[in-house]
């Protein structure tokens, strides 16, 4: 790819996207600025990279519009536009191609049910098994070894990574990305305590409901509705080995970091994002734009759109962060008690 | 099923099954009060819902004995019981049915090693691998690309579901249900530190073994004990992603939340609720009976049966809440100490 | 094997086994020194154990070298070695020879791409998937159903359990372990915010680079990089249920307990010791030799090699138990500042 050809696709997505030094250099792929070789491009956002700016040998560096950069032209060319992180973003994403998780077509090996719809364009790989009457989108991808269950619909343009589980009923949207060995639609942990100490399984005959745009990570869980559905929004991103329980609604665009757990029949609304690690309690309500502390425990509802929870149990971080300060400096307090002490002694002895 | 059918069958469990309306509506399933539908049967047993009733559109209402009922009696009939919510229960079990994980039979897809039997009854899935002389019970259902190691047993009506894993030796009871990519007999994790940093891997050579009626969730680990078994008991329930490390022991109906983590050597008694992402110490004695909180860090055995835990590290959850509300008012304290120094030196001036 | 036989087999890692009793017995298998039977060996490292001793059935006891064992020679014979805990350890691996994960060679339903190198003496389990350009090394295993995507490395002499996932250009080195549902390569959790709320994906095109003799547990996620390579050192040892995110670079000889989480781009040091369901923020150095406890929160770096942290936020254990102990002891703290109230309004009044 030339640079030219970079700042055409780069002007797809911003009104200006402005060239310092020469157009033609060919650009082989992206780097960070303080390792980039010849033929690379990388870009600066953060003002604490501006000093690689005068070793880099990066061909090509995208910056912001007002980085004043001419002084550095020469073997390096610079494209300035408005958000450069977010173009170097959108560059990845041309560099990346499309990754062969599977090859166009259907595997030999992978074992269609009864009564499957399959749009075009498919990837299915080997061994890949689905189940009676599953409705497969166009350009879906389907790694090897994963499992759908019976009466699964997968949305347009969604990626299942090798060894992905979804069980009956699962519905996925458009463009949803499930990465390997995550598990939808397993049953949720309900049982009725019995007088003799056992417990009695209450079937789970819910589904999970997946929405548009959404990425899941590797060897996550989300459990099935025991009725109704357990919900992820549109646009949720979710990391690695996290635990949704049933009956969950999870609001659009919302951000849940690896090893979070959420327990049953809790919403959480829209763009919230949570940290690893974190714990909510069953059945909370939680406001939209609420952001929760790595290793906080959500213990309560909170409604109050927008704040920042830490701690366990969290409380809004204002007042954590001072009290926990104020924890942190008991051994003050203890030394200022037994000052007191000894002064109010001196004091009684006087009497 | 009409609701004469549905008595019957609560009649199996409960001695006593009063019919208030009418008993030859068709009934196609199950739904929660608030939103049922005509034809749907609904339950009533938490106050909270009675609200409910006089809107409700549901065809069939399980209520309390003691439930005066006789004025919402319309379109909506009512089965009186002693345990509206066990009864529910029940009904769903009926309503849910068998789900099809795998298909009658062993798929032409499955490898089964040598010396293996077979039960009667089984529905062994498409990609199963069965190693050497592994036994399965009757009416034992296998979902999809399973995979088990040599010499496992598996009892008689137990389901796997798709991509789970039992290691070699592993022995599971009858009635057992292991949920997608749970992992069972994995390496337990000892190295011998040797002098130079590096370490000897302890071979892990003892087994797990699963009792009847145990639930395991999905990716949830147990690892096979060092020497011996690492032992889940009789109808104990684990969650999704919990571990269970080399040589624990968990007594029977034991029932531990999603996350949590059991250090190696560390025997549970029976009867006790483990909160979500709780965490154990290793070599611990917990006693019959105990609870566990959320997040809690139990850092030493408890031999007081029936007692709750709470915090970091867990106490008795009456010492540990007192301990908490002081922590919380540490900020009352720091006033006080500050107006006993004001109040003091307003003394000393006197003098 | 005989004593004998043992005696020599131990020769090759110790200068000195000497022999108490005799040395033609036949040695069946290992066992704890309390449940051991006759024709069983088992060993006495800790001091505890030394009661058993008048009492054990089993035919052979490794013991140190300063151990005075001559009295309970008889049915029972003795090693004496400098280790007797490591000793052990090999005698374990002579025991436990070599699992069957896979039979030898490669099983007809394995699916092998093009321009694949595979070493001499590989076992490759059925339904296994291996991608274009792979090169795997001799003696390797991988389990049924495995997955290798394309370009991905295997050293020489390493274990891939059933079920594990490598993602396009994982590298893994020699003798390496990875348990069964573990996850490498998937996608590092990136995404860039757009105004409307939304997220793009930030491309996560790096790879995993995993050292030689390293063990991953079950279900344990490794995240590629966003670009270059996450980095797993030589000899690191990972528990189950661990996130290790993008960018990170482990320490060799490292040991990762089960359910930690290590986000993003953090750099751990060499031989350090981290505690189960501990977590880190992003973007850390963590030195070498750093023991992080169960449960901890790590939140800045630590330049400090050996120290040992604790707490949430973390910090030296020695001042992080003072604090806890001051925290532990508040209700007295409380009742000394109302001691003081109560002596100060006394004073007062005396005014």
């Amino acid at each position: 790819m030339t640079i030219q050809e970079i700042r055409d696709y780069l002007g797809r997505f911003f009104d200006a996207v402005e060239l310092v030094g020469n157009d033609n250099a060919s650009i082989t792929g992206p780097a960070k600025i303080e390792t980039a070789e010849k033929g690379e491009v990388s870009f600066i956002s953060n003002e604490k990279y501006i000093r690689f700016l005068p070793q880099t040998r990066a061909s090509l560096v995208i910056v912001n519009q007002s980085l004043p950069v001419e002084e550095f032209a020469g073997n390096t060319s610079f494209l300035k536009v408005r958000d450069p992180y977010t173009a170097f973003v959108f560059l990845l994403q041309k560099f990346a191609g499309s990754r062969t998780v599977a090859k166009r077509g259907i595997a030999a090996t992978a074992v269609i049910g009864e009564g499957v719809s399959i749009g075009e364009g498919v990837c299915i790989g080997d061994h890949v098994v689905i189940g009676d009457r599953c409705r497969i989108g166009s350009d879906v991808v389907i790694g090897p070894n994963a499992v759908l269950f019976h009466d699964v619909s997968i949305g347009d343009g969604s990626v299942l990574f090798p060894g992905v589980v979804c069980y009956d009923g699962t519905t996925i949207g458009k463009r949803a990305v499930l990465h390997s060995g995550c598990v939808l639609g397993s049953d949720g942990f309900g049982f009725a305590p019995q007088a003799d100490g056992s417990y009695v399984k209450i079937p789970q005959m819910g589904i999970v409901e997946i929405g548009d745009d959404v990425e899941i990570g590797a060897n996550t869980t989300v459990d099935r509705a025991t009725m109704g559905s357990t919900v992820i929004g549109n646009g949720v991103k979710i990391d690695n080995l996290v635990q949704v329980a049933h009956n969950c609604r999870i609001g659009e665009n919302t951000v849940i970091a690896a090893q979070a757990g959420i327990s049953g029949s809790v919403t959480v609304g829209s763009r919230c994002m949570i940290g690893g690690q974190a714990g909510f309690a069953g059945h909370l309500e939680i406001a939209d734009g609420i952001q929760v502390a790595a290793k906080a425990g959500i213990s309560k509802s909170f409604n109050d759109s927008g704040v920042v929870l830490r701690g366990v149990p969290a409380q809004p971080i204002r007042e954590q962060l001072k009290h926990e300060a104020w924890v942190r400096n008991i051994g003050s307090m203890k030394e200022k008690i037994e000052q007191l002490e000894a002064e109010l002694a001196v004091l009684k002895n006087h009497h």
